[in-house]
């Protein structure tokens, strides 16, 4: 199913090698500015960064074929397309029967006969182009209520954040080519990806998204919970293998006197002390920001050889993933977890 | 909302202080055979053991009101009730005015004026009683198709199951009070849980899940991913703060070379040497075991004094939760996690 | 599926000879009073009426099992119970093997293998009480917006009310045994259901249903139109083979001059001349009164001998249906149109 | 909302004066072949026809920009859009002050404050191409299980066709101008509308839409019943004011005896002698062709001067719609119901 959402819904359609990929996204209300500086912008955070991510380049962008009148939203469903300029699919010859090993391939072939597998079809990472920029609009309507998400690299393989970030550090992560919150960390979480890229090898890590301006039992109990939902989208986002609201599974070895976040009074509002919980409680907000994590793994395409099997003579053998391919999908990966949570985000704020 | 799944759905109602807890379970195909034994056996594994659970006892006599013939289910619509026989509402009075920390009181109070906060209300652990009998009734479901799901305690507190388990060694953990998978372990995680309980405090955990039989492609794309659907369901039980598959967060810090689990072939079928993607790529099953784990955070109500704050004077406070409580929610959430595995992959299956 | 609605949603359960009937009625607001008198009243609308209907009595008494404190509902699911006091499946033995004209008999056999046809199973119109249930609770809800909901009996038989009736006449219609809207239409149209029944024969006839109070635009637009969600919901009440709004198929031959409701103010209120559209424009509320009938079909269930098959030979035969049937069920459908309708306006107001 | 369908599902997008109208279409399995002429050719069908048609004329070129590989369908979701060549919205500026009688202009204007009017903004039936477009592809599913659907003309105005029609005449009726089934019945129907016409007026009309290839069973219950979900999107047809299957309104004035369709073996299947219930019972198909009528109302727009209302001013006024308007909506729209069958046998046959 290529859709997310009820009342702000996101259907894509596309995939990697085909002329365009995109979406239809309804449920915006008639009237929020989308320009093309605005759009443009939120498209380069999933670029690409010179030195650390894929020579791939894509120009993406955003044409609305619908849905907006003199650069506003008019209320009706809006058509995003993304052209796809820099297809080569020369070297994906063979997967369909060598599958790579941490790709979809095996599952797709036997779920979908005939699958076209050429730059990972349907389940292409091109795919989270139009997701980009669908989010990009659920964010404005989140801004007309003084919500606010940002994410950010928490780790790139050994190297760590280890301190607690808040939005507007979240936001300055824009500013640095690995989506770290600070120069020093960009450095070596840089230094990290092009040394296992220089090794023929992969990397995976961690991004932290935190959502403030929420008000106080925002969200929805049971199978509707806020914690739920996100977790099913981010979940859907390629190569995502974990997902943690605030300590997450630093709780499993806590005691409730220590994790329980107390709460006070401060400037005539209701706050919690800590906020071990990640603004959640019951499926809904605490009016505390909502922080959680999402575990990426490696890139699965690598150039070392691996071990795979050769389907047709079901025996053993090997391959090396050649083609353009990012070391670690981290960077990259940030705007796709921002734009995920404000879209479930948004369609919360709509039910 | 109440309500889970699509073909095969389930639809929640009542509360810990009502009469009875129950839920419909629609989508169920006739014939299956649910005897009253089969049901108690499965209800007993979400009871609380001696010495390490909460005093609080329920029959948790599962009655059927409807869709059930002779013992079988007659293909339509079963009407699950279960009994509240044992209510003590009187230890529950004040927390509309001075919310529990660390649960859903205080959001509750903010999205629900009027919200009954006796026993957590709808919130309550109580709920998830109906979830264990319909995912009984999955389960025989799965187990037509050769499908067997399990869960064990992975973790409690400071004690760590560090071997890999199979779904056999997870069903035998069934034999212990906490769900662990060997004597020793179940000694060791009793022995924390009463130290914690002793202390006036609690403790969280780990819950794994593994569940083997799935074919090759089994699961769906996109925003129907067989991960996504299952984090989502997971979050929805309370306590739940963060899902992993395969080796998680573990990942982020590993290089592709390592992550990637080769193909081979073994026995005419094609397996993976390794299985750190928890058996899913590209939220489709490989065939392999589908793993997972679950952190559940430390009860949040504990007889320690805690900062709060009074409502009514909006001033700090402090509270010190009396009632019947576990120490460690682990070795009783265990048969929840299985029960809505179980559910989303017979709906799933259903589609 | 035997789920009916978005946010205020019904959940049907229980077949015509199983101990119950009932449903979950979700997304109910807290506070509205549904005293045992008002339920008790509003579901002895759907009951037999003496002489023109079927012997089988059925208390019908309403069970809340949960959703309910102190006679107001409490925000939670609502879990309604209806017991079958009256159960007598003697006389459904063979229909299996003959499927009844007229009847769902046969689809369900070849459908569902090993279906319960006893009482027409889950497709008994004894599913409809839980339904008026549900309808009383919605019409709570709609009756704090000021709208008001009501159904009458336009036709029976030949005999036919060529009136205009606004929604007050189409409440007092209550007083009377067909649900007519006048004392003289309601002694004919008893005649026309006594002459068929001491024929051994049935007859159909048309429910026509009135809501005022809609604002204007109140609806959806495409798929979600009012008149199409209502639509759907009524063509899910058994017996039903037609549905139409305003001058419905009256409109096929008229003109646009003549169809076309001029715009006029009134008392400072823009209102329509006339109400051709039945309070429909573009799937919304004009304003005007919301109107639209139902056509039912004769009871298929009659005494008179009819050609049928029998399955095992597979060659024709006849039958003759004993049991309990109503010659002619509009009287008792008025009710469980008027209930369709309240469910699917409060759902829409809910979103 | 602008979607129909679950598994195969239509998003509709776009707007009578955007620069394009479409949809995406999802749940399509691969290799159904859709070639240009064939889109071409069902495309045609919704075209207006010389005489008794709109002026406005489009090219309806219908464009897949994702879903296709070869001229065959990928698996992937379709995503279809049809050029507006012909814009001309000059003639309807004002009716954002003066609402058209008979139109959604009121209710929308009321719903969405600053709603596009031109052309009918969402509403329009410029929004039924892509439609009919999405309906060609669902044939081709029907198509390879045997299962096919066509619609005609069944009355326009007064002109009715009084005989009994089978699937293959009514697939002639694509031979003739107004979709009638023969050249007699078209040569009156044609006469009517140009006599309207000339007379600044509109005309009604019904249109019957016949499926054959149903196996028994097919459809579902309650509220998925094959009967519900077709009525829930014929009404979703802008015009359409009443769906009735088999004998429809006529059923309520029939007595059992007559409207019962007995049971007969033939060429040893089981079939009914006469199909007054329009091949459905209990929301199920009989195996008899499903046959059902939709009543279309006047075309609202039309050169004669009517009353309306100045909203600035709130006092009455009178307006003559100008623009290009097609005076009997009947011969396009049945490849409009077409479609909308296709599309929901489609999606039930994908449960």
């Amino acid at each position: 199913m290529y859709r997310l959402g009820e009342k702000v819904s996101m259907h894509l359609f596309g995939k990697s090698h085909a002329p365009c990929v995109g979406c239809i996204l309804e449920g915006i209300p008639a009237g929020l500015e989308a320009t093309d500086e605005y759009m443009a912008s939120e498209m380069s955070f999933r670029k690409p960064s010179d030195g650390i991510g894929t020579p791939r380049k894509e120009a993406d962008k955003v044409v609305f074929e619908s849905g907006m009148k003199d650069g506003r939203t008019d209320g009706g469903p809006i058509l995003i397309t993304i052209g796809n300029v820099n297809r080569d699919s020369s070297s994906y010859s063979g997967y369909d029967r060598t599958p790579r090993p941490g790709h979809a391939d095996l599952p797709a072939l036997m779920k979908f006969p005939g699958y076209d597998i050429r730059g990972g079809g349907q389940f292409s990472g091109r795919m989270t182009a139009p997701i980009v920029a669908a989010g990009a609009i659920a964010k404005l309507m989140l801004s007309e209520k003084g919500i606010r998400t940002a994410a950010f690299a928490r780790s790139i393989g050994g190297v760590s954040d280890g301190l607690d970030r808040d939005i507007d550090l979240a936001m300055s992560s824009r500013a640095f080519r690995t989506r770290a919150c600070s120069g020093d960390l960009d450095r070596r979480m840089a230094d990290e990806i092009m040394s296992v890229s220089s090794d023929g090898d992969s990397v995976g890590g961690t991004v932290e998204c935190i959502t403030d301006g929420l008000p106080v039992g925002f969200g929805g109990i049971w199978f509707e919970a806020l914690d739920s939902e996100i977790a099913r989208a981010v979940f859907s986002i390629p190569a995502v293998k974990g997902v943690e609201f605030g300590k997450g599974f630093g709780l499993t070895s806590m005691r409730g006197t220590e994790s329980n976040d107390p709460f006070t009074v401060k400037d005539g509002k209701i706050r919690t002390v800590t906020n071990n919980m990640g603004g959640i409680l019951g499926g809904m907000s605490t009016g505390m920001p909502m922080v959680f994590r999402a575990a990426f793994k490696p890139t699965p395409s690598i150039a070392s050889e691996q071990r795979t099997v050769d389907i047709e003579k079901m025996e053993d053998t090997t391959i090396s993933v050649a083609g353009r391919h990012d070391p670690c999908i981290v960077p990259r990966a940030v705007a796709v977890v921002e734009a995920v949570t404000a879209l479930v985000v948004a369609d919360q704020m709509s039910r």
